[in-house]
Order: structure tokens, then C-alpha cells, then sequence
């Protein structure tokens, strides 16, 4: 049974139902999620997106789930979408994560949403970027993208995001391995969750230690390093967060670090874009027997893909 | 000072700077790395490749090190390509990783190679299969590529291997974690590291309730659960391990599985290749100003990036 379009102006309107309706259509790389996307264009871009990534296990969920009810007290409506590995098992959610959202599955202003990382011809991050821009037209007006921060593809998409912020937690072994590696420089902001939890201020010291080492560029943002608890209700340190939050966006604003950030994920936005129209045309022009001849010439080293790369490029 | 471009002949004789060299020009994405494995092509495909993916701290390093110690027993040569999140604070690597591996520094039949996640056109994947058919070429018997398992980047990648193992380790919390979601699938044996520690018992029932899960195929491969400790002297479940990797082996070659594996590589490996030549041939031919000017037209709403990619198209 084909999924219903929605029309832009639904999504527009916030109708949640076409909300994520939408976002099912471009999770299926259905091709009438391109033409919504191209009506829905000129209504993005106001949204607060929020980056959020780190360990697994450092309790991002539960730090989004404080977020919302701070965004929510403040009458903001809030947008997360989560990037989890997805698997036949579980169904696409780990579970773990999507029970500790659940206080607000019956509040409408809140729109929380699994991407799937199964393969998507554009990549994940094509996808997910596309379905904020779904959730930004529908007028949320904070977006949060929630990723696992080890994987080179889950960088990226945090860092579509116009902050990022890394969280991390004591007692994961290394202190190099708390913080991964390329971790360090796209963070905006530090969070050490668990930060009642032994070893926490350690890891503080460590990380403003790893910070220190970094050439200081002037009047750059210096990515502070915030101490939380997540778990009501000892819940600490959120208020602080979401004001260093705010705080980057007035510096980042006031500096053009916003637009800069802007154009960077458009121009890479555009060639995602263009890679995966490239991979469907050539699809569609080239007929499968001879695609399946040239794979096996090369697997049997008949031929080599640099040039059947440049035979398959003058076909464009 | 431009990096010299060793010879193919030099790389598939097998001289370990020749082939460090060349897996150099590969990470600066330099032109000349092409023409080079283009001459090196019709010499690969003979190596033997693991994959070995899994949790930060699962101890994949150690049981690589194990590995490496058992096929040296057996005079075959062996190379490791670790992937790696690289940061400017580490120099690219995760030292703790390659300390672990040290006993093997001096084995001039084992080489050793980091390869950095930083920004490639063609994306991670493209760069490390380059750096395999480079080893590949060189004659090593063996080649093990080790990632962090989590990302989406990283589960392409290890399946570019004939054969992906997943290490994990009881005491990551929920079991849930301890075995990613996503990592189920790709997995063709499982290895329960660490297993004189509390919970292994448990998280090996765990992954064989959830294999049990799968829908039976008959004459399918059964990914069995090895349980291994990686330290010597307690050093054990290592020989299990590799003889299961040869029991693999033999069943994937009598089923053809290697070959469909193959074939499924050399098409992504073909379209990877193909975006990245798109790409890099659009930024030749587009002049600066008019790409920026676009970019800055979608930024600010002006246009769209739908109508942009077609008039992108219609240039190639």
C-alpha cells in the first residue's frame, strides 16, 4: 500500500500526521519526498538545531529528554531526531532510549523521530539532513539531532546542526577513549554527564587539559566544559547548559559563524545531492546485465574500475 | 616537500616503505595514487581480509594482536589497516590501540597502518579499500582491517572484508548496547572477549537468543559465539578463533558466498569512485566565485538545491 504524499502546505501547518508522513517518504527515498522538500525549502532555516552527540552510554536521551522540558517550559516546540543504528531486531529504535522520552509522547509540541541507517543511496546524513528540513518548514523551534558520536557519518550529521554539543561521562575506561578522537574539534560544548559519579571532575580537568593544547585562535568560541546530572531528581546543571546553549548563539550570530556554518553544510548538501542523482541516472540508463558484466570483468580483474569509471562518466 | 611516487613494481615486491608511501598518497588523496593502482589492480585479490569491528574498549586491538602472533606462527605476513577517528590532538591515532600491537613492531612481515577519518572526497570507505588493494598488491597473506563499530562508515567498511567478526565484552551495561544494533547482520562469528570476566556467560547466551531470532536459512552460514581472552598469559580461545575464521573461509568459497561478496564490493567501490570523480570534476569546472554565489542564493533562500542540482547535472 503506497504511502500518501503529504501536500507542503499540511507540513507547513505543523500537522503532525503529515510531519511524519514526510519523513517516511524520504526514509523510503520515495522521489515525491524531492518535490515536497523543493516546496517546503523556502520555509526553512529558522529553527534553533541543536547537535548532540557522544558515547554510547554517556546518557545523551536522557540529557534531550531535559532539554525538551526546559524548551517546553519556555513554550518552545521541540523536534529530536535520533540516529540509531537500525537492525531487523530491534526494529530501527533501541528501545532503551525511546522509553526514557517517553514523559513526552503526549505533548503535540514535541515530534521525536528514529532515522534508520539503512542503506540510503545519498548516504544517512543526505537523509537526515532532509528531514530536518522537514521538521524546521513544519515551524518546530528547536531541533535537536541526537547521534552515536564514533562514526565518520554521524560526525557529519551533527555537525549539520548549528551547535554541537559532545557529552561524555566518567568511568568509560581511557580518558582518550571518553572523548573520541575528532570528537574534540567539532565540539561547541563539553557536557560530562553523571557528574555525581566518581571521576567526573578528573575528566573535567582532562578535557579542559586536551582543550588547552589547542592553538587559540582570538576571538573564537572557547568550548566550555559543563558538569551535568540527567536523572530527576537530582537533575543538575541543565539550566546551565541550555544557557551556554543560548549563549553560542549569540556569539555565533554576532560573528557570522552561524552563516558561515550555513553555507558549509549547503555547499556539502548540493554535492550529496548531485552524487546520489548521478548513482540513480546511471542506474536507470544502464541496463543490469551489462552493469553485472562489468562488476564481474572487474572481480575477476579482467578490467579495473579507474577505467570503467571513466567509461561509466562520458555516459553522463 | 611533495611526497615521491613509488613504482608499481616497487609496491608488489613487496618493500614496506614503497607500500607506506603509497597508503600516504592514498590519505592526501593525491592524483598520482590513482595511476598507481590502476597498474596494481590486476595484482589484488589474493589476500585473505578480516574484518573486526566492536565497541570502544572490547579489546579488538588485543585480540588483533593475537591474530597477528597466530598466522606469524604459520609464516604468513599479515597487514592491519585500523581506522581510527583522527584529531589534531593525537596526530590520528589512538595511541593506547597501537601500543598494544608493539610486540609485532620489528616483524618486517607484519605492517601496520592507521588510517585517518579525516574529510576525503570519495569518504572513508574509498580511501581503506585503497589502502587494501595497496597491501593486497604488496603480497600480504593476510590483511585485517579493525574499526570502531559503530558508525555507518565503519560497517561499510569492515563488509568490504570477506569475512566480518563483532568483539564485544560483558560489562557494557544493557546487553542491548553491548551488541549495537546494525552489528547483528553484518556479523559472521562473534567474539566474546574477555570471557573470565562476570556476565560473559550471560552476554554469550544473550547473542545466541538474538541469533536465534533470525530467520533460518537453510545451508546458511550460523555466525557461532567464540569466547576469547586476548592478554597473555591467560591467552585463550584465540586458535578457536582463527580456525573458525578457515572454517568460514571454506564454506563462503564451496558457496560462492566470496565471490557475491566480491561482486557487491566492486559495485559500491565503482559508483564511489564515479561520485568522487563527479565531484572533483564539477569543482574543477565550476569557478569559485559562481559556486559561491549559488551556495550563498540556497543559504538564503533565494533558490533551492533541488533546482541547483539539476543545473549542476546538465554541466557534466
Amino acid at each position: 500500500m503506497a504511502l500518501s504524499c503529504p501536500t507542503a502546505k499540511e507540513v507547513l501547518s505543523g500537522n503532525i500526521r503529515a510531519v511524519a508522513r514526510a519523513c517516511r517518504l524520504i526514509d523510503d527515498a520515495d522521489p515525491r519526498a524531492r518535490d515536497l522538500l523543493r516546496e517546503l525549502y523556502p520555509h526553512t532555516g529558522r529553527a534553533l538545531t541543536i547537535g548532540l552527540t557522544g558515547n554510547p552510554g554517556s546518557g545523551k536521551s536522557s540529557i534531550v529528554d531535559c532539554l525538551i522540558a526546559h524548551y517546553r517550559e519556555q513554550n518552545k516546540s521541540v523536534a529530536v531526531i535520533a540516529v540509531d543504528p537500525s537492525s531487523p531486531y530491534t526494529g530501527g529504535a533501541i528501545l532503551g532510549d525511546r522509553i526514557r522520552m517517553q514523559r513526552h509522547t503526549l505533548d503535540k509540541e514535541v515530534f521525536i523521530r528514529s532515522v534508520a541507517t539503512r542503506g540510503h543511496m545519498g548516504g544517512l546524513s543526505l537523509s537526515t539532513g532532509e528531514i530536518v528540513h522537514v521538521v524546521d518548514a513544519a515551524g518546530y523551534d528547536v531541533i535537536i539531532l541526537e547521534t552515536v558520536g564514533v562514526g565518520q557519518d554521524e560526525v557529519e550529521i551533527v555537525s549539520m546542526a548549528q551547535i554541537t554539543c559532545v557529552v561524555t561521562v566518567p568511568g568509560l575506561g581511557d580518558d582518550i577513549q571518553a572523548i573520541k578522537a575528532g570528537l574534540m574539534e567539532i565540539a561547541d560544548i563539553f557536557v560530562v554527564n553523571k557528574s555525581d559519579k566518581e571521576g567526573a571532575h578528573r575528566l573535567v580537568q582532562h578535557i579542559k587539559g586536551m582543550l588547552h593544547l589547542k592553538t587559540h585562535v582570538p576571538d573564537s568560541w572557547e568550548p566550555p566544559v559543563i558538569e551535568t546530572i540527567a536523572v530527576p531528581p537530582k537533575e543538575s546543571g541543565i539550566g546551565t547548559f541550555a544557557g551556554t546553549i543560548a549563549s553560542y548563539f549569540e556569539w555565533a550570530t554576532d560573528t557570522h559563524t552561524l552563516i558561515s556554518k550555513r553555507k558549509a553544510y549547503e555547499e556539502q548538501h548540493l554535492f550529496d545531492l548531485l552524487k546520489a542523482k548521478v548513482e540513480s541516472e546511471l542506474r536507470n540508463r544502464i541496463p543490469k546485465a551489462d552493469l553485472e558484466q562489468t562488476i564481474a570483468a572487474i572481480a575477476q580483474r579482467v578490467t579495473n574500475p579507474y577505467d570503467e569509471v571513466e567509461k561509466l562518466f562520458k555516459l553522463l
